[in-house]
């Protein structure tokens, strides 16, 4: 993965980053954050996937359901944020939706999606702590931007 | 809904507004768009509906064609605009994608959504008038940036 | 297409562009990305187009595989960005998602797509230059921020 920060205005700041052939996204963007000790930021990205796992929260059983997709794909739209997780480190949530051969498209939450040949990401840093507290009723980390 | 604003820069504001579960969206975002005054803004989201209502614009007819979702889904995609509408108050307009069960998508123009658990709101707010006016061919009321 | 600045910051400035029926959004694009001479910008957009072209990228052959999409479709997630490339000119890359009558989702890469009624877009232009450089596992020209 390649990195460069591209713009910075009262403490927002903007990067560019490029992942390669064989890159998991969840891994490298999780390493991004770490090392850049990111507390809130947005991004959105295209490219493309060798493969990927997306899942469907199920509300009864309040489980990540996994829907394999095994199969070169265009990631047509690819959404994200981080916040602050109640251990105190970078959490990210990721939603997508890929493009099949056929053009019929798949969407739902992003496990892990190998990249091929590229994924462009732009990512901005807001200059705030966005923090996740644990929601009993879900049983998921949520934003409480009040906190 | 909780919403904090989280940069400012040369007049632009950008804003995180977190849903929480039974929130309808468009109402939500109607009453933040009067209560802030947006008179332009544009905004992204990732999250998840119990229920939802999307719509088609149909040419030939010139109405929208609704679809219901009558089931929990993820929000995959989330886009859209506030523009000051013919009558001065604020205009939304949103297109997303939604992931069933087993990973096939949903897209169209947003009717209503009820949240659950949670919807991740970024919103960006320009310094600026943007105005729509009444389109005779299609209908619509459109955005005229040179107005 | 109608198109206004609507913000700036340190550099970094952001414009909304209305396209209006029968505009082809590939060549508005293009066109506005050489006269603006923009050598690094992102985008997203809403709104609907009369008919298009989506492709997908076969690893195999390492060509785009086209999609027709000869009906009038909601456009429901639009992302994109410009980059020099390898020629020394703004170079479009726009990945997209469609939806169709009955709600179904359509998905990929953009060829060509005419617009009917409206396509709003937000592009936000960088102070940088990002420059692609040609790949040969892929064939492709792919954006590389170290250089």
């Amino acid at each position: 993965m390649q990195s460069r920060q591209i713009h910075e205005a009262e403490g927002q700041r903007t990067y560019v980053l490029v992942l390669e052939t064989g890159d998991e996204v969840m891994a490298c963007l999780r390493d991004f954050a770490a090392s850049e000790r990111l507390s809130a930021a947005q991004f959105n990205a295209i490219g493309a996937f060798q493969n990927a796992v997306i899942s469907y929260f199920d509300w009864e059983t309040k489980t990540y359901i996994p829907n394999p997709v095994e199969e070169q794909v265009e990631v047509a739209s690819f959404t994200g944020d981080v916040a602050l997780g109640p251990d105190g480190k970078p959490a990210l949530h990721i939603h997508l939706v890929l493009g099949r051969r056929d053009g019929s498209a798949l969407a739902g939450h992003l496990e892990r999606g190998v990249v091929r040949p590229t994924l462009e990401v732009i990512l901005t840093e807001s200059p705030v702590h966005l923090r996740k507290r644990h929601d009993p009723d879900s049983g998921l980390a949520l934003i409480r931007p009040d906190e």
